[in-house]
């Protein structure tokens, strides 16, 4: 066996979890069994009641990791002569494009820089000008810089014109305000190993039933099937083929603690202070975020690499791993940078210690000159 | 949290499990981390050893349940022009003829009774009756009756024809000899959570390198795309997405100690062990099996439902499952069963037991009559 400290992850999932929730899967479960069977269910409801879906959406849980949620969703609930928008400014608005490609959806990118957000007005403009655009496919929180784009006035647009909204809402579900009771949206996509809390392994869509109803045969994959997935579980109460048990446990056990918590305010609020003690210490130390304060969202934070030639990603993560904190790189072509999460079982203790942990670090790598080589275009 | 005694797992799948490859779920790994990513090379060595294939084959690992790295074989391997011929006994080659129509590959079953195999001659008549067969799907250990089909003469006759052979060795692997080396497979695919004993959540494709590297644009799918998911692991040593980081870490602690048994002959053994106790301790209680000793895998054994009427299957099933053993429902569309899976982290005293549990819950139901209602055709 592999054997070491346990070092705390600031990464943007996996991410630490608590141990309670671990030990949730110290136990093997049937998966045809009853009592596994009201966990799944019991999940399901709890997902839906994340977003104030109650009264008009299911939940299918998906095996695999989050793209493959989000892979199902745009194959069963954008039929096969649907067109999607895709506001891109990331990484994984890229990832969306990338899989229409693959499914043979027409699609068209709104290309955005990524440190901006896509507006309510530029989406309407796209969309008066492509009437043959049926779905708008958003990333909530683009997690390749960790900005935030504006969701509730996107789907006000998306409502107005009669197009369908997919929101892959992966790092941003459980941690920031999603209501799709009061902002229309058909699916909301996201994982177990986000801001829940749970360990990685499944996904699951956040879907409006009436749209789901109407999915039979667009899928592209029958693994990815969601609509044969969704009626299967209601007939038998059972995954149609063998789910993850002991992820889906933990899943379970880091919804109550979620709950017990205070739910999305309570978890949001905590992110928001570590988000903040982060930030501020790290501003201390010389550094500077890639993203200004209004569209930074309180999940992952880009930082500028320091300008010192002493600096490397790979030393410099090393060198805090050793002192116990997992860093995660930049996903940014342009410039330099590296990540710092503000997600998981940790709070702003720990965001203080990472702090001290990088300032430790840069002294003995002799890097002087935190601020970057090249600053990004205010 | 949900609480209660825990059972034995008598299923094909998940099953039960060692406490210390549960245990190897207690930390979370960062999926960036180099000390993870060593553990999966390290997994992915294991599983070629397993079959023989190191001269000639690779594993690439892919998230979700055994029946997404089924579709991801067929999807990458199979040519968008290619047809494949399926020997058909049972559910699990039935999901690979559905498989086939979601991807709009050519198919064709070649249909044979739950109780019977197909022979080498019967594959061969097929393949000389449609030149148009590019490859041959193949369930080795058909779970759905528990049949073992003979993969070695299958693969003989393939290789005579110059014929692709994916093999679904989903309940075999580790458990029965597989021998890449003298059989020519092109494609050897598993999970997690069956005879290698960890938890469900990843499955791999042990694919012959020199037809892996043509399949590149063959996947119809982004999240399935076992091409790009072992290029970018071979450049990154990374998962393309986020991988389940707590099922991989317990899969590579129970591959630790499938090799520290004495590996495939081992478990093997035990196995066979486990089901020669269980058939004998079931028919002296008048229980017949589906199939006869020759076809019988060491796998599940499926068993005739008792013809007393004060016999129901969910009655039985919750009063073995208070004794403390989970069985499995029968599979079978033409005669009433029900299953007792062989494999997991159990020997022959649990047969035993789960005998003596079976025994103890006919007398509580009041079944007199064990012998089965109908007899299936000899
Ligand atoms: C916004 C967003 N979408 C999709 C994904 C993909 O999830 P996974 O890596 O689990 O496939 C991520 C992962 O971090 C994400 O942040
Ligand atoms: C032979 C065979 N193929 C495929 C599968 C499907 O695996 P999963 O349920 O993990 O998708 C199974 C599951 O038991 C199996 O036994």
């Amino acid at each position: 066996m592999i054997k070491g400290n346990d070092p705390i992850l600031l990464t943007p999932g996996p991410l630490t979890t608590s141990l309670e929730t671990k030990q949730a899967m110290l136990r093997d479960w049937g998966s045809w069994d009853a009592t596994f069977n009201r966990i799944t269910a019991s999940i399901c409801e709890d997902v839906v009641d994340v977003v104030h879906g109650k009264a008009t959406h299911v939940a299918v849980p998906l095996q695999g990791s989050g793209t493959f949620s989000v892979e199902a969703a745009i194959g069963n609930l954008v039929p096969r002569d649907g067109k999607v928008l895709v506001p891109n400014n990331g990484a994984y608005c890229l990832r969306i494009l990338k899989i229409c490609k693959y499914l043979g959806r027409a699609h068209v990118a709104l290309d955005i820089p990524e440190d901006k957000h896509p507006t309510a007005a530029m989406i309407e403009e796209a969309l008066v000008k492509d009437p043959s655009i049926t779905h708008v496919a958003q990333v909530h929180c683009e997690t390749g810089a960790g900005i935030l784009n504006p969701l509730a006035e996107i789907a006000e647009v998306c409502a107005k014109h009669g197009k369908g909204l997919i929101v892959d809402a992966m790092s941003s579900f459980g941690a920031l305000d999603i209501d799709v009771s009061k902002h229309p949206m058909d699916a909301v996509i996201a994982a177990s190993g986000k801001c829940i809390e749970g360990p990685p392994g499944m996904g699951f869509v956040i879907a409006r039933k009436a749209v789901l109803e109407k999915c039979q045969g667009n899928s592209h994959s029958l693994a990815m099937d969601l609509y044969d997935q969704w009626t299967y579980m209601q007939k038998t109460t059972q995954w149609r083929f063998t789910p993850p048990t002991h992820v889906v446990a933990a899943f379970h056990a880091a919804l109550g603690q979620f709950k017990a918590e205070g739910g999305q305010p309570a978890r949001g609020a905590r992110y928001r202070k570590n988000c903040e003690t982060l930030i501020e210490g790290m501003g201390a130390l010389g550094f500077r975020t890639f993203l200004s304060k209004e569209v930074q969202a309180p999940v992952i934070v880009t930082f500028h690499a320091p300008g010192d030639p002493a600096y490397t990603f790979k030393d410099f993560y090393e060198k805090v791993k050793a002192r116990g904190y997992i860093l995660y790189p930049g996903k940014l072509t342009q410039v330099e940078t590296f990540r710092v999460g503000c997600i998981g079982a940790i709070d702003h203790n720990e965001m203080r210690n990472v702090v001290s942990a990088v300032a430790e670090t840069l002294k003995e790598m002799g890097v002087q000159k935190v601020a970057p080589k090249l600053l990004a275009a205010a």
